[in-house]
């Protein structure tokens, strides 16, 4: 990579983005708390009435399905055509795309609105780009081949886009990176593929959305992780530790630990 | 008991039951999480797009109605359905009924659709069962014989019955259990009854919902608030050390803290 | 002041007020848990159908803008109504306004309600005064004057005012309190400011809304803070040590810390 993960670090935490969320209520405050930590400043509405003001001051958008209903996926709708409008980057999780009907198709319906980043797990991104995914309930039980889906459904879309993993894998259709940090407590708390999302949020909306700067956002959270894991007692300790971590990292151990090849 | 509560416990880590909950903005976070540190996976959605599709795939649902609105009550109305037609238990945590006149009529709408377990705390049992209780807000403020409503609305309703407080019951009308684990931090903490719930969505996913396996989803919980409550330095730090515990809980602790008679 | 904060303090730990909350979905666990560790009871509800129910039982109701639509909007104008008829105080908490015209509209609408209590950031009191103030997102970039935006509003309104920023003020249009305690990780946690309302709401219920009750509140939190910033490893273990904090805070303690000078 020619540009180091704590080059992008360092603008997220100069130029404080505002990102924008329309989220689920079941990890909306990790969201908001990893925002911070991150070197953003988060804010939640899904008011119509709210959108266009919002989004109009922000830096991104960040759209997540995971408490979907008919009155936000209608918010959500709005504030994709407003980031389209001014021009700053959407980014989509499609939390449990696969595993009900209703959400797979507000995912297809969102992912045509011009996402800069889809980020999901494995087994919905595979879901989404047609090579099969399997999802249950909003985990991931896999996906036969995470890099080829991730990189199919960029090409096809032309974006970013994310399937995260045991290995995460980030790809704009024609460069694929690998990247291995992380620890198994991740999967042992709610939240943390939400609180990802969040933290691309933050690079895309200081940086713009690209492989690298991706990379640099997961890596990121990925090695504030590591970190943490060796801080705590368990799950319930270790997203504090989590937050500590992702706040005071800094450039040196980001660029040392962060584990990324290219296929 | 013929069953010691870790067989119960190994079951549900064996096999991961799927929880689906609709449950409060309040403190559905803590659901989530206690629900992964107890063995299960959850996946909470209140859309009614999504609830036959979730609530198929689901091991149990749980239905607390803490928060609850017309939207989110015509969703539990469905959930319920679903749970009967698919044959999954049903989990009702009827939060705050006594307390206002629509709280009380809707758990009394959801009871008559077929819960597995109806677990409140003794004030909310009280008056569901006839006898009274005494609820201000969201607490309990006690009924003047938890385990005789707790017998009493099993009996009627045909299912199990747990009333909680500072000691527990458990009851199918015929025999009844007293359970006498747990610590003074649980009250000063939001949510531990909406946790605890979310914890009997897992044993009954996974085992069924028998006095025995309710017995022993209150005693994982309450002995892992017992260690939590030596590792924490007040209400802050006391609920990610729960969360910790329940994670880290073996089987010879539960089984010998476990405090349980039958009445 | 003539009377000590300890003494407020005392008078809510001793009567546990129920606190009515119709707040935000990203803060909310956080208010909750806060609320109880100030000494009081917190019960959410946004149902039209339960509002009158639950805030005639309550000693005060809190109405955060955090997270507003269309129908928790008609509740909270319901809520400010039943309390303006059963003589509770209405604690308004105007998350946002200056960010968006719908925001703006909304707190101007529950102003005209009655609040005893005005709490908002710098940026939100400018914008309500009149004077001006500097809100992007949900964060406070200042006002020229907090001091006189907080005096002027509350002459005006004839309530309490609180605009809380690196310094707080507290005024009732004719007394001013400068209040300089709290430390610089209640910034880099979000819903600190909703977690203050919270507390807020606690003494305004227990005690009254006056200029030395509200300074009380404030003092307590803010002490708390101070003891929890020297209690943790960053934004993240900070919270929960806050909430330790708050809970154990000492009237001694609390009477020699608060730093509280008359305008």
């Amino acid at each position: 990579m020619s540009t180091a993960p704590s080059e992008f670090m360092a603008k997220v935490r100069q130029t404080t983005p505002l990102v924008h969320h329309i989220t689920n209520y079941v990890t909306v405050n990790d969201c908001a708390n990893v925002c911070i930590c991150a070197g953003g400043s988060p804010v939640m509405t899904d008011a119509i009435e709210d959108i266009d003001d919002m989004v109009s001051i922000a830096s991104a958008t960040v759209l997540n399905i995971g408490t979907l209903n008919e009155r936000t996926v209608d918010s959500m709708v709005a504030a994709a055509d407003c980031a389209a409008a001014v021009g700053i980057p959407m980014i989509l999780d499609p939390v449990g795309a696969g595993a009900t009907a209703y959400r797979t198709s507000v995912a297809e319906a969102l992912m045509d609105l011009g996402p800069s980043v889809i980020k999901g797990n494995a087994g919905e991104i595979g879901v989404l780009s047609g090579l099969g995914g399997d999802v249950k309930g909003v985990d991931s039980h896999g996906s036969q081949d995470a890099a080829e889906a991730a990189r199919s459904l960029a090409e096809r879309m032309g974006c970013i886009v994310v399937a995260t993993g045991e290995v995460d894998y980030v790809s704009d259709g024609q460069v694929t990176l690998r990247l291995s940090n992380g620890c198994g407590l991740l999967g042992k708390v709610s939240g943390t593929g939400c609180m990802l999302s969040s933290v691309v949020g933050c690079y895309a909306g200081a940086c713009g959305a690209s492989v690298e700067s991706m990379a640099a956002a997961i890596s990121a959270f990925n090695v504030a992780a590591e970190i943490a894991s060796g801080n705590c007692r368990g799950p319930g300790t270790f997203k504090p530790a989590l937050l500590d971590a992702l706040d005071s990292l800094d450039a040196a151990t980001l660029d040392s630990k962060a584990r990324c090849e290219q296929l």
